[in-house]
Formats: structure tokens, sequence, C-alpha cells
């Protein structure tokens, strides 16, 4: 049986601020990414992400940012291991608190944006992000781009890893997402990205922008839960892996 | 047997703004209370404190404020119950994370500055409060104000709490602490300070600013680590309660 | 001839946070309030709302609020006159650099949210925001709720003042607003408050809550960027004062 | 007549954190470089400095940083050239208005900790950075590393700049500032700091970490005003300056 995760970004509003259709997106994913205050989301917000997950029945992921609210914890920061460590230990804590008020238990861990990216290349960044993660909880399951150095730390460390897969990015030779600040970064069309994704789960494998096959492994996908077209390719592409036989499952 | 804990406000630095001397301090006090970063402290130094407070065996609180950091969480500020109960929420967790990273665990909750002062007086945001530390872990000891909303919201929900006595404040006929604004509120006299905490610890006695003897529970004494005097004044308690007859002992 | 001039808070986002209409609700307004980075706004984004401001030649003011971000500076904060008197200035000058460097000159000063409410009450808070927008320009307007402290302190100052009235907000028999806990607090129907504005902008007179006829300045009509009907209710209100054969006009 | 400024980074408190001797070390310098709440200070603070600097006649500057409290701004962060303008001309602003309120002028920008050092080596950020200072009030002298392009940026747009030179920094073959990182990037010793210094502002030279002589332009030097030794140091170097026939002066 063929099985994949899919993932989303949430509890991202912050105060006044609405951001995402989470209740919505929730009826098509099943692993939640909750913003932990750092890059968006709140104690408020928190809360009602967690109670709407633990309803849903979805998995419970930490989504620890940089410490960059103006930035919505996009821009590299020139951090070094130990606060990553630290920005990480204390995200994990603040979101536990609150899944352990509501009676439920975190499933998973997946940085966000710029610290994602930048652990992504680099062994120490992610070696210090997995023994957070570690040290908490070892049961927890470190979220990574496939084949970055997030996955690479979290197998070393003895964390159970979940390699990730983005339907609307594409992939450069060496397995690497095309940057978004180059040409042919995003896929716009629904129909192209919803068939990358259904072929990297089912086959492992992916064509690259410059046209090589490039193998891939897909334990998750990441969908996106704002922006006006995001429920409609949420279930798009759920209907689409259901066709090709995938079941979409949690990872615990 | 007189027992009585004494607990000091700790993990105040930010970044590079160094504060307190809480390593000496360590050395006379039986329980720490550790800011979580929202009116003082961040990661690295949640994590430096967690680990001195675990080396010298003292009982680790939490010390969640009001998200003022530009204020050291010393106004008052018209936050709701539920914000009362979500940032509590949020602080214990993200403390709690590097406790457990360190091979500890929590033994208490005291809410800091302007949140613990207005809880003093409210019973809406003290249940609040008590239902947050509840929630998240029911063995938590909640920290109050002697004969405080606070004191009487642990008990109602079901959580051990300790009364807390200034050595260095004088009380009202109530029990209340003098207002800082008023005239008479602090005893900066050694001897005094010293000898009004043996009382109240040996006795359940204070007499007020007017003169009245008033009943007071005392369970655990503040005392401060920052200023000029806060190490002399630490030694001089500490040894004026041993010769006393009471034992210094944390709450656990 | 009766004039009366029209303002909108705006430059509300924060970072990837967007709120507000502000580019359509410029169309019918006359002076705008800009926030500052503190309640709400962040340099971007006041740069844009000072840019789209002067391309509409709109009257631009600043609008100070408390530092709350996660609160929209709603929450009432114990500050003292002295800090009311220093975030006024700083975000006075935060704002100024932007329309200087930008080529046009600031006419008002509005705070925002519970520092306006505070104010409304308080003299002494009056008095040093009032002191605030003195020291660093004298030739500014100050906003203030009609018959409220602000508008005192601007007189006692020297400084011209703009009395506020509110469309959709309902009036005790002291002239003040019904506060919004109460009920009663919400004009809703539109046909309603468009008759208030009227009647208070023409007759300089408004029907209190308890049905008493109580007299108020009508200098400014403060009106809503955000909320899905907020653009109808000021094409609405506009239309139905220049029916009336109220000028619409800045007040520079 | 040879003539040099000197100047130091003050007003780094930050609410109840106290950081500089910034009252005692004013009186070794002719230009204080204020921070401005985002990497450092307060309102309240900026306020405070304003009125010490007036007092002593000291030239005053605006230093402006990235948002990012907790590194001390000290973080490179990949924030665009349209970030870098934003948040200067913001900066800039507030810290005009204390100055403006006070009775005072502006005397010029000098960029903090990882703004400074990543518009050294970048045209496009320097060039934003220019333009902010031009737009804001092109009378402000930018203040930039000897040879960088914050120097030439400024030369470019039309302001007048001020080349800084550091005592107790070694210098490479380039002109460059040895990375803090390497060995040898700080010069420890008192005496061989204050001959450096004097050799740069009188014969425009600098011996390089690597034994080259380096032409250097020394308009400014730059001291610290915190760490044990600040104070003694200011006074070494300041009479050092003086013994060697050089007039400390400030620069309009």
């Amino acid at each position: 049986m063929v099985v994949v995760d899919i993932n989303c970004d949430m509890g991202e509003s912050f105060g006044a601020y609405k951001m995402g259709r989470d209740e919505e997106i929730l009826d098509y994913i099943t692993s939640a990414n909750i913003a932990c205050g750092f890059h968006a989301g709140d104690p408020r917000t928190m809360k009602n992400t967690v109670r709407l997950a633990l309803e849903k029945n979805i998995g419970i992921g930490v989504h620890p940012g940089l410490q960059d609210l103006a930035g919505f914890g996009r821009r590299d920061m020139n951090i070094s291991p130990e606060e990553a460590y630290d920005i990480v230990i204390y995200q994990i804590g603040a979101l536990y608190a609150f899944v352990k008020s509501e009676g439920g238990s975190l499933q998973h861990v997946k940085p966000h944006g710029a610290l994602y990216n930048m652990a992504a290349k680099s062994a120490i960044l992610s070696e210090a992000i997995a023994e957070a993660v570690y040290k908490v909880d070892p049961e927890l399951i470190l979220f990574g781009l496939a084949g970055s150095e997030l996955i690479r730390a979290a197998q070393k460390i003895g964390l159970s890893s979940a390699s990730e897969v983005f339907a609307d990015r594409t992939y450069q030779d060496d397995g690497s997402l095309t940057s978004r600040r180059a040409e042919g970064a995003l896929i716009t069309n629904h129909d192209a990205a919803v068939k990358q994704v259904v072929r990297m789960v089912k086959e492992g494998s992916v064509t690259s922008l410059q046209g090589t096959e490039v193998s891939i492994q897909a334990d998750t996908v990441c969908i996106h839960g704002d922006g006006i077209h995001a429920l409609d390719f949420a279930k798009n592409i759920t209907a689409a892996l259901k066709e090709s036989g995938i079941t979409i499952a949690t990872l615990k």
C-alpha cells in the first residue's frame, strides 16, 4: 500500500490579524504545522488551532520559526547552531503545553521558512535542531525537505523523519528546490502540480527543471492554506492521490 | 519543625542585556522563578538558568509575565481572563521544554509583576491562571501573595499553593502589601526586614504599617536577585532564619 | 458653510498581514490616521500609505498607539504620562520622516485605541500627549473625542484641535461614548448612523442612548476602513453629508 | 590643522535594562550615535540621551539597526534594499522628533552592527541607506567604514560622509576590518590601539595584520561605551590624540 501524509502550515494568525483558512483546510490534510509565536501565531491562536486539529484527529506538529514577526520568518538570519537549538526547544514547549492542556499529544516538528531552508543546506544547523527535538521528546518526527541535511540529522541522532515534497515547486538536478527567486520556481498549473505529486509519491521520482529524472522520497506533501485557490488545490490533490490508489494517512 | 522556602526571580537577562546575579544568589534560595521571554528572559537565558538550578538542586518555577518587555511586565494591562490563561499556558510550556531537555522537572508557577498583582485582587483572573496551571500539570504548585485571590483560586481548583511573604515590604491591616507608590511601602532597614520575616514564618503574624497585628501564612519568602545589596541580604536572611530554628527547604 | 472632515485609520497592515482597504477608502475621506508600528503598521506600510495619501491629497495624520502589537493597542495599559509623552514623540517622528522623504507634510495626530480612550478621561495623560505634539510641531492638529480631556489639553497648550464624532457609536448623557461592552454601544443600522452624523455636524446635537439631547462639536467624523461594509458605509455617509449641504473638506 | 571626530554608540539601554556609561563617556567624544529602538534603545532612553548630548554640545547621530532586539542587531539578516531604506527612514524620524522637541538638530547617521557590516560590502544596500538619509535630510552626514561601499554610496548621491576607523580592530590588506571571528581581530593592548589611531589620523595609514602599509581615511574614530575599561580607554585615546597635535572636534 502506498501511503502519504499531507501537511499544511496553520495557526498563522496574530492578534487582530487573520491569516489562512485553517478550519476548512483541515478537512484535506493529515498533519498540521502550528506556528508558535516567533514568525507568526500567538497563544490564543495556538490554543484554538490545537483544538481544531484534535477535533479533526489531525497529527499536530510544532512549526518553529526565526524570531522575525516583521518578516514572517522568511528572511535568512545568521543565527548560531546554539540559537537554533534554543528557539526550537522554546517553541516545542510552548505548543506542547497547549496540546497537553487539551488532552492531546505532539506528533512532529517542522521548521518554518528561512529556518527550514537554512537547515536544509547546513549540517550543523540541522544537527542543532534535531538535537533540540530529540532532547525534548525522542518520539517526535522531524519533517524536512526530502534529501536535505535536516533528514540526515534526524537519522543521525535517531529521530524518525518525514521527507517532504512540494506540489507547486520545481526541483533541480540535485533534488533541491528551485529557488523562489529563480525563473520557473513555481508550478502554477494545477494539473501539472497534481501530476508531479502523484509521481513523486508513487514512483519516488520527479523530473527536474532541467529535464532529468531525479529520485525523491515523498513521505509527506506540503500544501498551502492561504491564497484564493488553496482550498480548490487541496481538494484536487487529495482527489488525485486517492484516484491513483494512494492512501492519505497520518504518520503515526 | 518550622520550614520555609526562599524564592527569587531569575533568568531575567535578555540578549545582550544582563540582569541579576543568578549564579551567586542560587546558593541562598530553594526555589527559582525563571522568566519565560514575555516580560524578561530569552531562550538561551532560560536554558542556562535551568542548568544552574538543576546543578544546585533548586526547585524550578515558571515565572510568566505580561507581554511587555519594554515595561518589564510591571505595567497593569487590561487583559481578559482568557488572555491570562493563554499566556500562562504558553510560558509554562516554554520553560517545561528546557527543563525536560535537561532531565529535570518543574516545581511551581509564580506569576510576575503586574500579572501577579492584578491576580492578587481579581478572582476571575486568578481562576484563569490556576486553570492554566492545572490543565498543563495538576502537580505544579501555584505561588501567590499570602491571603490573595491567587491562593484561593489554587485551592478551589485543587492545586497545591504556596503563600508568599515579602521581607522588604510593609503590610496593610487587611494583609495586603502597601502599594509601592505609598509612603512606607519598603523596609529599607535590613534588621527590621529580617525580623519581620522571621516573625511571619515562626508566628504567622506581621505588624501592619498601621500598627495592627495581622495573621499571615508564610510558606515561601521572596528575595531579590539584583541591586547591590541583594547578596548580603540573601545571606543575612538565610542566617537569621536558621538561627531562629527555621529549616529552609524546597517545597517538594 | 457647514464643513466637516472625514477621517479613517489606515496603514494597519503588518509584514505579511494585510488589513484594511486603504486604497479604496481613501476616495471617501479627507484625513488619514496612519499607524506607526507600535499597535499596527510597519515601515513599508507607512511609506506606501503616505504615498497613497499624498497622491489623493488627503491630510496625513500620525496615529500613535500603545506598544502592544499582540493586542492591537486596544488593551488599557497603566503607562505614566512620561511614557505617553515619549511614545507619542517617537511615533510622530517615525511617520514624519516618511512624509518628509515623500515631499509632504503632517497635518494631525490622533491617538489610537486604548491610548485615545484613556486620554479622553485623563487630563494628565492628555496633557502629556498634547505637550509631545506641541514640542515636535505646534502646527499639528490634535484629534480627540468631542468633549474629552484631549480636546481640553490641546486648547490649554495652544494646539489646534479637531473634535471627533462617531457615526456608528451611541452617546451617553454626558457626551461620552457608550462603552463597547455595554448594550446598545453600536449603531448597526446604516440609516440611523448616517442620520446621527448629519445631525451632529449640522446641528451640533446628538440624542443620547438615554434619549436626552446632548450638545456635541463635530469637526471630523471617524469611519472604519475594514469590515465587509466599510466601503458601502463610506459611500453612504459621504453622499448623505453632501445631500445635506455639508462640505466635506480637509482641515487645513 | 589635523582634526578628527570621536564617536561612540549610546542610548542602548532598554526598559529596565541598563547598558553603557553614556553620561561619563560623553565627556570624551564629539559625536553620539543614538540607538532608535530596533536593535536597542527605547523612547525614554532616546529622549534622555538626546538631552545629555545637547547639554554637552555633542553632535547627535541616528544609529539605525536591524529589527532584532534579541540579537542586538548583530546578526546578519537577508533584508532587501527596500527594507533597509524603510527601516532607516523610520529610525531617523523617531530620533529626529526627540531632537526637534528638545530644540536641537541631527548631525549624522551611522548604521549599527550587522546593518553597518552588510552595507560595507554591498553597494545596493548602501545605496538604499544613502537614499533614505538623503530623502529625509540631505544635510545629514553618513558615517561608514573607511573605504566601504557606504562611503561610496554617500558620495554618489551627494551626501557628506565621514570615514570611520577603529582603534581596537586590526585591518586587512584591502583596508577592510579583520573579521571578529578571525584570529588577531582585536587589539587588546591599549598602547598599540592608541598608536594605530594616531597614525591613521595623522598619516592616513595603517599597518595591516599581514604587515602591509595601507592607506586609510580617518575622519572619525569609533570608541566603545561599555566594558570595564571603556572610560580609561576613552581618556587615553583623547589624551594621545591631543598630545600628537590633533584637534578633536565635531564634524559640523
